[in-house]
């Protein structure tokens, strides 16, 4: 007898059918022998009807009355399916995240668990019962009901998978896996068997929209085997862990993010410290930086040019601007219409002709290269936006054909 | 400084405006320099959309999981309150049931209240805070979220109030207080000052639908002071409360209710025990008989008829029917188009000529009389269904004009 915890993220909730469809598939695993406890978000479009309710109300409404609104939204899931399941003549009980014992930090809106106290849940499986949880959501030690903010429901299902020491973690979404790549793009981009954590969290990372980052992070750190699963298909998923077999194909994934704007300091002074007193800078206004790219001093100037996401453009913009006095440069200058087009595998540490057929694939298609980035996981390229659909398209040929 | 307990019907918050309204009133009174605690239902149609998506997925569903479902409703309006009271800049919380500190029983969809923890209440109002308690909700000794069933609201603002020993308990209605008789009916319907507990008590189960009975009860056996105002106009109320000051008027109201049957048993043998072993055979059916009405015998056989609510009347026909066996009868009959008038008041016990003013109106206006009750606060006539409207205008007139 195994202990699953199965996680069904809005859409696959968002009417009383798939509501239904869901009770059968949790029924069905708890037919087989198995333990089930599942998490569920808020069907379909509650939370974001909710946030409109209170826009109406008050657009400054405090995080603490947020979080006690929004968490209504999975406890309505959590009760209808616990009923769909009812109908099907199997034990069940849904509990809200205090009830199944998810303890918070008293971050309001975006809350770390600190802790689960798994009693309740245990008590209700011992039962023979099927659990629902609600997903995104925990107690703080004042008794306030916090959310976890983005991707928070993920996180939830991989904690407790974690908490209860279960034998895996399924993630059904509305794809059926993880692909090569964004199959809307490239039709023939390939389901993956198997995928690393550090493979799944630089896809992640890169916008590969399936799996929050937090909720891989966790399932590496406390070594939770995770699944990504289809909730309306039948067929196997992705199973995410920490050594895949290895596979003949080099790379996992091609990956795409428009969500990109470079800025390029010309004429700094080539002097020790610069690009420590640019970047602490930026660091102290919260503002991520992605690549890199410093060009080599000539002349006693050199050049500075780097990646945020545009929505950090203007902030990043202006703290450049208010550096002028004390780290002098001739000019800067921004461009937005970019996107950044990533392969990740963990053999290309190996195998150092990837990044070059990479190059190859997009000189082939007359794509030109802004900016290059690699790490051991990775080759980042910066290119034209609208080159971004035709290059996804050609490094997917070139490394799989 | 008073501590008051407000209560607001789901009407009274059924959309973004009306919230903010609601919010207004209540940091009004906090302004004046009150300790305020509101006591909220779920806006407008949530309870009976939420009943709908129920029914949608299983019309069969447990009481338990009903209640997680319709307990979100009410979490959703006391977020939504606290929104708008923090518009005003007025510090406040909201508190689902439980956090409330409401224990109940476990009868879920229709529990009664065991105990209520005013700790973290009494520390939120320490805290100089207004305090938005979600009604209708508590938690069982098992941690599970109970609902305390019809009227459920009202009754979570009396205990409330009675367990802070609040100086009075303010139910804000749609209504603006309790009238002498249904205006919408009598348009010189006269609305009461004051009005003792026991004399709502009868108008309550009369069908004057402004207070739920169980609430009533409550306040009358832990004395608080009830007031019955209108959420929009700013008018005095009704104030309940044990004994009032003497007034003219000899009744305080006229109560119609429609939802009654008459059942007769004619033939029954004339001797004891009879009417002993009908009523307990009905009772045992959780059939609840109203008027009764038991002839003289003659000819050694008599006959007993009395009333049930419509819903009730095909079960008793049966317990009946079962009956004859044991309790032999010539034959049954039953009449359903039917409506009972009735008029309270405190002080007819000393006036013998109320019943016959009655009498005498609806003698006035040939409206023929099928039965009468009498008690010490009230008198009751069944009449035909065609003719209600028009007896409480003539009998509210005699008594008025």
């Amino acid at each position: 007898m195994a202990l699953i915890v199965q996680k069904f993220g809005g859409s696959s909730v968002a009417d009383a059918e798939k509501v239904k469809n869901v009770a059968s598939r949790v029924v069905e695993t708890a037919n087989e022998g198995n333990q089930v406890v599942v998490v569920v978000s808020a069907q379909g479009d509650t939370t974001d009807d909710l946030i409109e309710k209170a826009q109406e109300i008050n657009p400054n409404a405090s995080k603490r009355e947020m979080d006690m609104l929004l968490s209504s939204g999975e406890q309505i899931s959590i009760a209808l399916l616990a009923m769909a399941i009812e109908a099907q003549k199997y034990p069940v009980i849904s509990l809200t995240g205090w009830q199944a014992g998810f303890k918070t930090n008293s971050a309001a809106g975006n809350a770390r668990i600190s802790k689960i106290d798994v009693e309740r849940i245990q008590s209700e499986l011992d039962k023979h019962k099927i659990v629902i949880v609600a997903g995104f959501q925990g107690l703080d030690k004042y008794d306030n009901i916090t959310t976890l903010g983005r991707g928070g429901s993920d996180t939830s299902a991989v904690a407790l998978a974690a908490a209860l020491r279960a034998n895996k973690c399924e993630i059904y979404t509305d794809v059926d896996g993880v692909y090569t790549t964004d199959p809307r793009i490239v039709p023939d981009a390939v389901k993956l068997e198997e995928i690393t954590y550090d493979e799944m969290l630089e896809l992640a990372s890169l916008g590969a929209n399936v799996l929050h980052n937090r909720s891989v992070e966790m399932a590496k750190k406390y070594n939770v085997q995770l699944e990504v699963k289809s909730s309306f298909k039948k067929v196997p998923g992705t199973v995410v862990k920490e050594v895949t077999n290895v596979e003949k194909m080099l790379i996992r994934g091609v990956a795409r993010d428009n969500d990109v704007a470079r800025i390029a300091i010309i004429g700094l002074e080539d002097t020790p410290g610069i690009a420590f007193k640019v970047f602490s800078a930026l660091a102290k206004e919260n503002i991520n930086v992605d690549m890199i790219l410093q060009s080599i001093g000539h002349g006693g100037k050199k050049d500075i040019v780097f990646t945020v996401t545009k929505s950090n453009l203007e902030k990043a913009l202006s703290v450049i601007a208010a550096l002028k006095e004390t780290v002098p440069y001739e000019e800067v200058n921004h461009k937005d219409d970019l996107s950044k087009i990533s392969i990740v595998g963990a053999g290309m540490v190996n195998n150092p002709g990837v990044a070059a057929s990479m190059f190859e694939a997009l000189f082939d298609a007359s794509i030109n290269i802004h900016m290059i980035a690699t790490s051991e996981l990775k080759v980042s390229v910066l290119i034209n936006i609208n080159n971004a659909e035709r290059a996804v398209q050609v490094i997917h040929d070139k490394f799989t054909k």
